[in-house]
Order: C-alpha cells, then sequence, then structure tokens
C-alpha cells in the first residue's frame, strides 16, 4: 500500500520550563513533531505515536529533499494502513534529549552557551510525557482516540495511561514491559560503559574537541543488537556462514554475523548521539511506576481509565511475553477492557517494527474499532 | 568435605614444534599442570580436566604461599569429592595461549625477542588437544580412563574423542555444545571489538607500552558475564535493587546489578590478558567438527570410541539443553554408550561450576562406574 507521501517536520518552541523528576528544569526548549492526516472538527481522532530508543518523530512519509529517508512505522500508519490516515489524524513526536530534532545534549545550553553534553539533566519515561502533553495542549487535543508506542514507545503509551488518564481513550502496547529486569539493565549498563570509558567521550563535551565516541557508540549497538533479534532469528538469517567460506585465523571477520553487526554498528555509530544512548537508557532502565506502590502494579494502574491493547511477540527475549502479561494481568485486576495479542513471530524484539500480516491485521482491527466509536 | 590441600603446579618444555590447525607452527613452548592424587600402576586411572574461558591447569586445592587462591572445580574434585583424587590421578592443565603461565601471547617470542602480542597465532579446541595428548606421553599415560571439561572444556573433551578415540575410555561434556550459534559467536565478537577498538590495546603489542586495555576487557567480562547468568537467576540475586534505594539521576551506579558487573569487571581487567581473551573466543567460535562432514555431528562422531556422560542445565541460555541433547542424538546414532542428564538449576550457564547436589552427586555415581571398572 501507498505511503502517506512527504512529509514535513515541525518545530514546537516551549518557553515555559519543564520541571523533571529528577527535580532539575528544563527551559527553553523545542520539540520536533510530524503530523499526518487531518483533526477532525471535534478534534477526536487524533493519534499519539510514541518512539523507542532508535527513533524519531519521522513516523511515516518521506522527505521531498530526501526520498529514501522512510518514516520508521511507515508499514504500520499511512492511508489505508493498520493506523489509517484517512481517517486518524497521527503525530509522531520526537522526545527531548533525542539525537533527531528535539533539544537534546547537542544543543546549546542558553545559561551556559555551550552546548549540554554530560549536563542535560537525565529525562525519564514520565517526563516525555509531561512533554508530549504540552504538544498536545499547544495542538487543541484535549484527548486522544490512543496513544501508541512498541517497546520504549509503549512505556509512554502505559505512562499517558496513568499520569493522564482522562486524556486519551485507547492505549496501545506493544513489545514493551513496565519494568526492566537485571538482565535488561545489566545490557543497558555494559553499553552505557561502552561509551562512559570511550577516550572520545570527554565526559560528554566531545562536541568541543570535535570527535564522536565511536568504539563505544558501536559496541553499544551490537549489544543491542544482538537483543533485538531472536536466537532463531540469527540462526536462521546467518547461521554459522562464513564470509569466504574459510576460517581466517585472525580478528577480522570470519562469520557473517560478524560483518552484519559490526556494518549496523559503523552506520549508527555515524548518526546517533552518544549522550542520548545514555538518556535514553537511562529512561528504560528508571522505568517502574508499580515502584511508588510497593511494587504492586495493579494499584499504579487503578487510576487508568483507557482501554488497552497489548500485543508481544513469541521470540521477544528482550521484553518477553511475560511482561506484557504482567501488564495485562494488573488491568484486568482493576476490571479495566484489554485485548492481549502474543503473535507467534520469529523476529524477537524487532518484530514490533516488522511486517507480519497477522500483527499489522490485528492493529487494523482494533484501529477499525476505535474509528466506530467516532463515528 | 575437605580440600586436596596445598599442590604445586608443574612446567612441562616441549622442543618439538606443534603445527596448528592454521598451518602456522608453535615451537618452543611449555605447558602448565597441576596433578592431584597417584597415578596407578598400570596407568589407568588418569583424569584430564579441561579448562573453559577464564581458568587453568588450578583446578583443586590451594598454593602454600597464597592459600585464599582455590582450585576452580574444587567443589568437584579432590579426596571423597565427585572425581575422588583417592582413586583418580587426576590433571589439569592450562591451554596454549592462555594467561596463566602455559605459553601465551606475554610470552617471548624466541624468533623476534619480543613478546608474541598479537602475532601468537590463532589456536583451536583442536590444537589444545593435540598440546594435551603431547602432555598425556610425557606423564607416560597412554589411555585416560575420562577427560573431562565444562562449556569450552566440554569441547575440549568432544574432540578427545574424535582425534584419539583410542586415548580415553570415558568422555564427560557438561555444559557445552557442538558448535556455537550465531548469537554466541555475536557475542564473543562485540567483547573482541571491545579489545580490539581499546586504543590501549595498541594491535595487540600493549606489553610495551606498559599499559592494558582495561576497557576493553571490562566490557568484554561484562558482556560475558551476563551470558553466564540467567535471567530468573540475576532477577533473584539483583532484581531491581538500587544501591541507595534511589534513582541517582546519573551515569553512576543506580542498581546492584550495575555494581556487581563493574565489580566483576575491574577484577577480571586485573588479571586477564586481553590477547588471551581474544584467542580463547576464537577458538570457541572456530568450534564445529560436523563442519568437515557438511555440518553431520554423526559423522563427526562416527569414529569415537569412548563412553560418554553429557549434563545440561535448564535455564543455561548460552550453551542451552538443547545443544547437548544434538550431541547426545548424534553418539546415539552411532550406538555409542551415552548418559545424559538435564539438571533443573537456576543458575544458567555457570551451574557446572556451582554447587548443586544433583549435578555433584551424579559425577559421583557416573566416577564411581568407571572407579568400579578399574579395580
Amino acid at each position: 500500500m501507498s505511503s502517506i507521501g512527504f512529509v514535513t517536520p515541525q518545530t514546537i518552541q516551549f518557553d515555559q520550563p519543564l520541571i523533571l523528576q529528577s527535580g532539575a528544569t528544563i527551559s527553553d526548549y523545542h520539540l520536533m513533531i510530524e503530523t499526518y492526516g487531518t483533526l477532525n472538527a471535534d478534534k477526536s481522532n487524533a493519534v499519539l505515536i510514541c518512539h523507542a530508543l532508535n527513533a524519531s518523530h519521522h513516523v511515516a512519509g518521506a522527505y521531498a529533499d530526501d526520498p529514501k529517508n522512510i518514516g520508521w512505522w511507515d508499514n504500520m500508519i499511512g492511508p489505508g494502513k493498520s493506523v489509517d490516515t484517512n481517517r486518524f489524524f497521527v503525530i509522531g513526536i520526537n522526545n527531548l534529549g533525542s539525537c533527531f530534532g528535539s533539544t537534546g545534549p547537542m544543543h546549546n545550553n542558553a545559561q551556559t552557551d555551550k552546548p549540554y553534553g554530560a549536563d542535560f539533566p537525565v529525562v525519564t519515561v514520565e517526563d516525555w510525557v509531561q512533554a508530549q502533553a504540552r504538544v498536545a495542549d499547544h495542538l487543541g487535543i484535549q484527548q486522544f482516540a490512543a496513544v501508541m508506542g512498541g517497546s520504549l514507545g509503549g512505556m509512554q503509551a502505559l505512562a499517558w495511561s496513568m499520569l493522564f488518564p482522562d486524556r486519551l481513550r485507547h492505549c496501545v502496547v506493544i513489545a514493551s514491559t513496565a519494568k526492566l529486569s537485571a538482565q535488561n539493565i545489566a545490557f543497558n549498563d555494559v553499553a552505557r560503559q561502552a561509551i562512559l570509558t570511550d577516550p572520545d567521550f570527554y565526559g560528554g563535551d566531545f562536541y568541543a574537541h570535535k570527535v564522536v565516541p565511536r568504539r563505544g557508540l558501536r559496541v553499544a549497538r551490537m549489544i543491542g543488537h544482538i537483543t533485538y533479534l531472536s536466537n532463531d532469528d540469527m540462526a536462521e538469517k546467518f547461521g554459522r556462514d562464513l564470509r569466504t567460506g574459510e576460517y581466517q585465523f585472525g580478528f577480522g571477520i570470519d562469520f557473517e554475523i560478524e560483518s552484519y553487526l559490526r556494518y549496523q554498528a559503523d552506520k549508527f555509530a555515524d548518526y546517533f548521539d552518544a549522550n542520548t544512548y545514555l538518556l535514553i537508557t537511562k529512561a528504560l532502565d528508571y522505568f517502574d511506576p508499580a515502584r511508588a506502590f510497593d511494587g504492586d502494579l495493579s494499584k499504579a494502574l487503578a487510576k487508568t481509565k483507557a482501554k488497552f491493547l497489548l500485543a508481544s511477540f513469541t521470540t521477544d527475549w528482550r521484553f518477553s511475553p511475560q511482561c506484557s502479561r504482567d501488564i495485562v494481568q494488573a488491568l484486568v485486576s482493576n476490571q479495566r477492557t484489554v485485548s492481549y495479542a502474543e503473535i507467534d513471530a520469529p523476529h524477537g524484539h524487532d518484530a514490533f517494527l516488522l511486517d507480519d500480516a497477522r500483527y499489522l491485521n490485528l492493529i487494523a482491527a482494533y484501529f477499525a474499532n476505535i474509528d466506530q466509536e467516532l463515528a
């Protein structure tokens, strides 16, 4: 199906300071958004899309001056697609601290007239949601038809349902979790250590040195990438295939999987910001809405009012189906309306970004129901 | 039960060059061993213990001048233990290229009068077994009662059964695999990349610069450590426990799991050699005896004559029970005598080193049977 075509990002400037969960304040910031489709007269058809670690406000379509730069969820969102932009007004937003246009560590700190670097405040999922709510205010949207995201994006959708129960009718949480496990945190911390100890990191102030901590970013990306793919999928795609058919007896590339990971790592180091990587992994680690309720997720979700769709993928070992089941159970214990699908897909955590008919049809069916409510 | 007490390592010098699988030759090398118990008159009670990544010839007992330095399998091997040194003559050996005493990259290359560094030849599991066979020759042992190892050590035991079918009566392969998966290789390659790109690695010649590529070693160890523990075990031991009870909103230590991994990483960087890490992970990646038989493991094992014991651990996701089952199936298809135990243990891959009554009793029972054969 055709994409939405060329799209144009917008910058929204905010002058009122945002007080963060850490107690720090960020003032004078801007957020990048894209919108697709048309907001209806009663502003009831808006859908907010929250992004994961390595994504942005560029959710669908392409840019006229960069036609190959397709939005990261273009297979999901567009005219006639699962989230149909002929029916819904869809908003993609780039979060604070990211490196795709919204105010982040590479931007100037007005107070020092230098890039924030490591001084950029640690932001949480809840902070992002507060900032997103201001975007909704700016657009005059009192209540979203749905807030939706996968992985870290799903955490934001879940946080919306708790922080602003009246501002969303549906909450769509895909391949996500209500809290990271010790193993998840461990992988994030190794990645952070790789960046923090890279001599080119300069304590976060590498911009002034005109270098990039590429070594750290490469290692961080390789670790992340392994956790996004399933063991079986990697076996299927790469197995023990050798680049040249023979062992090289050295430390260059022997196996295709090495070639693939190093290529992805190099690409990532070309465009991703090291401070952003630290910030976003911390936001992941810190998300734990049950924490304020002695670990009781049911209590954390007690004030939610939205209807929920959760989806997980059988081979996702980063945020396994059990993570979604735990959220479903906590919602059910609160008598919330919950749909849950566990999709048998081979592609691990990455499945939430990929084409899978059952998955795309599930989302399509759910949004068709939301559309019915509008009509 | 008491340990074997104080032990003394021995150095064996070899003057005949060893031709390696790569085609390279290593001449003038030495291997470190320790022995426990007494070789019987007909030299039929010898048991060879092969070590995994981070271990050595120091399998049991302690050193008089370093009494806290207990052998890595002291819980398994000693008087009255599962492998009873009152009955068996047990040999621990440090492999070529390791950093615990046998000739390795930190030693002088006679041809250049400098440390080998990155010039140390890539060695394979099969190369190690060839070198171990020379140790057996040196000790006058024609046939081992058993060759035994866990993880990478299990690969060596398995290689013994194929390379020297007449030289072992029993082959004990614990928590091992006949080949690494793409995911296993991927983790190894990230670790290698962390070391290779550490500015203090100097292409492997860091000895001359009087530095150690600590950053790379730390990251490598953290990655490795995560794969040794089970997700459940990590959740049980660390969960989301915070060091101070509060989020720090910075990039220092928040979670206990971070503290633990960084501490282990620092310790590892203090003693482990970076070139050895590269070599040993390559040996792991390259092990694939079925490769010469078009991937048919049954054919690879067709010439074996030993009896086999395999054991795996339910929560081991590095070398899962399925890896052991594949070996068992290939052996059974060759009508070999095979015992196999899948042990329900929470500790992941590390379980092969830990105290678990069912596991230690299993090994004890198997070796009691071997002892019966001797009598």
